[in-house]
């Protein structure tokens, strides 16, 4: 690892980013255009991320199967929108075995073509729903402009497509993955979304209607974070999903998909990350605890180190790494593991094997403040309570950073300055001249029209029109 | 799920097998040719595989990553012998994003190439060593016979690929992680596979040995179950795998590769299953136990379901499943868990409610040999208990099975006629023309040099000339 320091995020914000995914080694440029490889480091973060995600979608009676990933060109066409949108990025296999194929496969780009293609085989009657299967996988979008983790060619997602009897049922489950999603962002990334719907120009290629959680970036930026749709009867419909109902009578089913992706790595690098590198919230950290042994000399060296050792085997519920390295000095390793956001450093050295104690660091409180002294006896005790301070610390930490970059913007001046330097919240008619002007203005676009909505009418921002509901404009990436 | 039957193994065990996939709920047929949806039971069986595996790897020290999917055609021919054992099979996409491209892609049909580009990347000098990393994924390879699990166009896997300093810590690993995949078939998959050397016809394509564990089929066939490859310096010559070593000088690196896919669910499929179906393993089963509530009337189902609660509850730790659907016989339902293979079945009626007892059903040993009836008090012990029984047994069944189709093949009839009812142990010289030999007369292939050698010298099985090992020859999936 580089030991040069970090671009400020307050001198450039994008160059702070890309260096940081490759000093705390979470990814490195593949050697196709667009592409990533996930290193180890990152694919631990990644796998934490899955686990808390799994275990809530099996919790909620979802099972994970696996659908193919190659897709015939025919399929995408099924439903007009979906081709539409998805079209222009995709990667078209041609040969196979040495032969021109003769018709041309797509890498998925999503996959409600080929599950609602199977959804057909296997739904016949009422009793053979819901359906509630998710995928864990990788997809492929040609996509021109790209950055590591938040868009690239390949990248990693799960992707749930349940089907259902009635509307009302698949609405619920479309509100009930989002409700997932903002608790997991919430309560294991410390990642304040807000939750709303997507305008109809925002929407997902294809859906009735599709919902978000948005989370706001150290630079103020939007970042759509994970999306649930729901699709009515139009993939039922494309793909001839239907089944006998209570009434012995065909009826079309109604579909849902929502996603989240490896972008969410790049959600938790820039809602908490500093100067000094990652800041990883403790419940989805790959390492929560880091133990540096400190000495002068070998003398020094054979006291503290059975002491870490003691002090290894108390912390052994959590995820501890020992940094046992030779030849290198203290503060290199701090510098390192602060790079790579560990929330914790536990520092050993002689005066703490005199005193029975260590001392703390916290990632998030940097210097003295951060900085405690705490007994060995109950150790394991004062570090887990210490990692749910953290874990609190950074959500309010978060919370209060995009509470104090929403504005309330009025009228269009209020609405194009805001976006400058913040969200703005906004009355909206509705149209999607006004949300065109105001992305041909300020680059700002329409992310969500929160859950949480004032009630009764106001003007929309844009054209003074009435409107009944409030929209968030941000720039995004 | 179908009531009908399945085709019986004596009759046509692949016919059996084909049957036994769909019936099961196992996998599907995909739109696209070869290929195959895994369906949500039989990838919670591919999920506890995972696990099973994941473990052992991350506990001998190995790290997860992800390297792209999309491979550039120039890399595969950096390596000659590599190039030609996969140019056949190759997928390749030639089109992004609506342009032709430049360079054609190859969806990866292993990444021995684009992780040795980027390991020279990464490795500069000796402290870089070793890289332990392994990845669970999708690969493409082309092929023109294909069968569920055992030999799809898509499969999943997970591919290690290491990095080493020295050619001992290579064939260290290599042997390593050879058995790390014996234990785990043998201790998970209760699968008696044998370990041992591929012949040099049959090794993989770039390798200076390639090891396998292989197994028999209850057809007597082979299965190729998992691999694991020693490449000495050819990978790191073809990418430039360089590294400072401890006198300040430049040398190439050593590298392995090793793997394992869904193809051992067809493992686990042929080698335990029988006439009624699905038999797994309680240690990788995904519902280890299901409980059938029996009653006749509305009042024995309220006398009985109350205590199928308490010994659901009861059997928590467990994968448990309650099958309490209304309008369905209880024969009707054991049908269908037999034919899913559950290893143990636990009935309740009205009888056991008085007293406090249930009936437990082994998978293994169908009808009353399987019966036992036991005392709800302690009962999660008993079950414990019975499923460590299981899976012994079913070592024990397979491992027997398999010794019993094994022939001492002195000579080339003996050798003949061994390999149409079971494998051939025969003294081989070691050379290619008597491999080809017994392919073109029995379409038995070499399928192993076993590490257990008796020693000694003898008279190859095909030619006569002198040999120091004796190999199995066996007709192969």
């Amino acid at each position: 690892m580089a030991e040069d320091k970090l671009t400020p995020q307050s001198e450039n914000f994008s160059e702070w980013y890309n260096q940081i995914v490759q000093k705390a080694e979470l990814a490195d440029y593949a050697p196709v255009r667009g592409c990533m490889v996930v290193r180890p480091y990152g694919w631990a973060l990644w796998e934490n991320i899955q686990a808390a995600l799994d275990k809530r979608f099996k919790a909620s009676g979802h099972v994970n199967a696996a659908f193919p990933l190659l897709i015939p060109m025919s399929f995408l066409e099924k439903e007009k929108e979906h081709v539409e949108g998805f079209a222009p990025e995709l990667a078209v296999v041609t040969h196979g075995g040495g032969e021109l194929l003769e018709e041309p496969l797509v890498v998925r780009p999503t996959s409600e073509t080929i599950i609602g293609y199977m959804y057909s085989k296997w739904v016949k009657s009422y009793r053979d729903l819901p359906i509630l299967i998710n995928q864990w996988g990788n997809v492929v979008r040609w996509e021109m402009r790209t950055r590591m983790f938040l868009r690239t060619l390949e990248f990693y997602w799960q992707e749930g497509h349940t089907v259902h009897s009635t509307d009302k049922e698949a609405m619920e489950e479309t509100r009930r993955m989002l409700d997932t999603y903002h608790d997991f962002a919430v309560n294991e990334g410390a990642v304040p979304v807000i939750r709303g719907r997507k305008s109809q120009t925002e929407k997902f290629a294809g859906a009735v209607s599709s919902w978000t959680i948005e989370g706001m970036m150290r630079d103020t930026r939007a970042l759509q974070s994970g999306t649930s749709h729901y699709f009515g009867q139009n993939f039922a419909k494309a793909f001839d999903i239907k089944f006998l109902d209570w009434n012995n009578e065909l009826q079309y089913a109604y579909t849902t998909s929502w996603g989240l992706s490896t972008r969410f790595v790049g959600a938790i690098i820039m809602t908490h990350g500093d100067d000094q590198g990652l800041i990883l919230p403790p419940r989805l950290a790959p390492t929560q605890l880091v133990i540096v042994p400190i000495y002068r000399d070998d003398a020094e060296r054979s006291l503290v180190m059975p002491v870490v050792e003691q002090v290894r085997q108390k912390l052994a519920a959590f995820r501890v790494h020992v940094d046992d390295r030779d030849g290198l000095t203290p503060g290199f390793k701090y510098h390192e593991w602060e790079m790579r956001g560990v929330p914790l450093r536990v520092e050993v050295g002689p005066k703490d094997v005199e005193k029975n104690s260590v001392a703390l660091a916290r990632r998030d409180q940097p210097g003295k403040a951060g900085k405690t002294f705490v007994s060995q006896d109950g150790l394991e005790h004062s570090v887990a309570a210490l990692l749910d301070e953290i874990q609190a610390a950074l959500l309010a930490r978060a919370t209060a950073f995009r509470d104090e970059h929403i504005y309330d913007a009025k009228d269009y001046q209020e609405l194009t300055e805001a976006v400058q330097k913040g969200w703005a919240l906004s009355w909206w008619c509705g149209s999607a001249e006004c949300e065109a002007k105001v992305k041909e203005d300020t680059k700002a676009t329409t992310r969500c029209l929160p859950l949480d909505q004032p009630g009764g009418t106001g003007k929309c921002a844009v054209c003074g029109q009435p409107a009944t509901e409030k929209i968030y404009f941000a720039r995004a990436y």
